[in-house]
């Protein structure tokens, strides 16, 4: 495959789907998404997920204020996703890429503490070392104090929602370094009540 | 990579959460895992996903069984996961090989008739035509009638259950023909408010 049929346009996007386990999952799927600052990425909500797509930084950030910001209702949700760069059928559209770098929603979210257990496979695609690229995320993970162990087809961390956060945008900054086309799939759980002791 | 070190033992697994919108999600994630017959695969479940492996037939039985079992409820559930073959890092442990090949859902499952609109993305590893065995799965969803889409990251179905899930178990085992290490994930809803019209 040619570099030139590689995405470089350095589109990152996330597509995901929030699941309040609550009879008003309505409104806190349409609160949370309200509540954040989404103002610097693209974003399409149809009947099964939630697209997001512009600067990694952005996405990442518009993906915890989502979160937190349904977490904090104390009812059990998860944000259920994959993150993406450079797939070779994707478009330069759809992108907010000409937006500065100041995180809109940091600010608001860093007075937020709650634990976001989170289960998570990467993909780097047509890598023959892909194996490799994915020992090196939990050793990411190990160095942040995250990892809390490989299970089949994943592997889980455990921590405050900006630790576990770091890390995913950690994991898939480096290895989108190293392949240029990276899935990612997260599973980002709260307030559960079958949540196990660690 | 060798082909020694690619699994080649036909195990198959699926790593899913089962999410009900509804107050009360905890009756019903165990209702439609008890309901399902789980006898012929491996099953774990921990407090953010389930993981099933065993034969292909069997694994995908389970899987369609219990988002019926969930479904049938009327409430909104979202059935969402990774399927996966073929992990070099995966281990023959934790699997039901030596099982027959009746299903043991499906006659009970018949009757069951609920629509399941589905988000689906196909992750050929380490195959540098992917793009093309992904396109190929396009195919034949469309061949199946289920095709609805393209999306940004995801391809998107919609039809009756049986319908959805023979199309997700027919481009999943096309594509392990042809590539070792294949995952494919799945995003499939049930009874959504804002379904919409198609």
């Amino acid at each position: 495959m040619s570099q030139s049929i590689c995405g470089k346009s350095g589109i990152v996007g996330l597509r995901f789907s929030l699941y309040p386990m609550s009879d008003q999952f309505v409104d806190v799927i349409k609160g949370a998404l309200n509540e954040a600052d989404t103002a610097k990425v693209w974003l399409k909500t149809d009947d099964i997920s939630t697209c997001i797509r512009g600067k990694a930084a952005h996405v990442f950030d518009v993906a915890k204020a989502v979160f937190l910001h349904a977490a904090k209702t104390g009812l059990h949700v998860v944000l259920n996703g994959t993150f993406s760069i450079g797939c070779p059928g994707d478009s330069e559209g759809d992108s907010y890429m000409n937006v500065d770098d100041v995180l809109s929603n940091e600010a608001v979210l860093s007075e937020l503490k709650i634990d976001a257990p989170t289960q998570f496979a990467l993909y780097p695609m047509n890598d023959s070392s892909y194996m490799d690229l994915i020992a090196d995320v939990v050793e990411i993970a190990k160095n942040k104090g995250t990892f809390s162990g490989g299970i089949h087809y994943a592997s889980r961390l455990d921590g405050d929602t900006h630790e576990v956060f770091a890390t995913l945008e950690d994991s898939f900054m480096v290895t989108q370094e190293k392949v240029s086309h990276v899935t990612m799939t997260v599973n980002i759980a709260a307030n559960s009540p079958s949540r196990k002791n660690v």
